[in-house]
């Protein structure tokens, strides 16, 4: 099962460095948001209110593979495409940034579903399957 | 000549801090993003090209003023509405930060336009009459 | 009573923007730094630890005026000279960024002590008289 | 030939997020300026001045991978230990942020040697014989 979505986010003159191109850090902050909202796209509601609805702490990144190949700068517009595949506690969210057809960037990030356990520790737990369904049924 | 822009921004996950709610520090990062969107609405083409088609270097904040009224926090989707006022050689730009019809951030700021001198260094200069043409007549 | 504490900041490449020099929103974390790094100084622990031990959430930007008076751009080691004085439920924090003995930026912050109350909001209380004792023993 | 830096970080409230842990974006903050300072410990001089003096137009980034083990929070004083290992065009570092004994992320970095040619387009040429003989002779 694949869920994917589609965004334009635009590179700001403060995402870049003296350079004149995207500070590479701005990219994760990117992709950060990319997959923030695809859960939104399928659960129809913002991160701030899935927390609560589907009671978990987040969902914290523990791998991520990266590639650079074109800079972006400041004034683009450029699309985010990200595709999600779940496994049981954890799941992978693939990013492409695109500019005008061109693949800028792309990322792989593996992320792990979260609780807060009695003494406020964070510890994994399976995606429950209220979640599973609203990625399968769009 | 007063000219105002108004756009949507959202607030995101990363752009909070752990008390849960905007890290003030992103406002500014807002408000840069929102000068910068204003002069590319009355230009009619991004920073990158009215850096270059106007040449100039840029125009650096030299005195901020901002109140934070009410925290905002991840998921909210804020209004920001900015006015400018021209000066000679600098402006001053008013943003005001909304949230379901209230006020929850405000800032003033007055930057100097500026180009570059021969040894590459900034020095403030009167602000184009092509550039001012563009602001009033919209 | 006033306090004060001064450090050095190294600024990064990634803190400045394609002029070069400083994107001015990177002040604005310092000046949060330089503020959780005074209180670090006076209360003799850091900021995770005093925000349990005095059991406070926290002391949130109201109002801030901030004035950059010259460029400062990476590999610059800036001094950060902050000095608090204290109202009842709020302080005021003075910054003074120097490079080698010259005025590049000034703050003045209005912050408000806040605790949590049972439904999770935020409100303001005095600062408790523990804490200001730690600021005026030193 | 490895060369290897080590250097203390502090993470800051605003590097955290609502979670209350580090921002992962912040590692990437992180990782960039242990690059730049191990190149500034070996070179002798800031990246400022060694942009200027090997006239260069920087090392951006073309493929990352990182693992982040174990959460680190603000008040915390990480050790990020970097290392690394030159190619022709190109090099790796490889970057390990501890925390009282524990490894809590992992980064390998590649990038990419690059000057600017006529047009202000960046292209990669080889890594300067006078900069892998600062890096050898330490």
């Amino acid at each position: 099962m694949t869920f994917t979505h589609t965004r334009t986010v635009r590179i700001e003159w403060g995402d870049c460095d003296p350079a004149g191109i995207i500070f590479y850090p701005t990219y994760f902050r990117i992709f950060d948001n990319a997959t923030a909202a695809l859960f939104e796209r399928a659960l129809g509601m913002t991160k701030y209110q899935y927390l609560k609805t589907y009671d978990f702490a987040g969902f914290p990144l523990v791998d991520t593979r990266a590639k650079f190949l074109k800079p972006t700068r400041f004034g683009d517009d450029v699309t985010v495409e990200s595709a999600i595949t779940f496994g049981t506690s954890s799941f992978t969210v693939q990013h492409r940034v695109m500019l005008k057809g061109e693949l800028c960037a792309e990322c792989t990030e593996k992320r792990v579903w979260v609780v807060r356990d009695a003494n406020g520790r964070i510890r994994s737990e399976p995606v429950p399957q209220k979640v599973l369904e609203r990625f399968s049924i769009q």
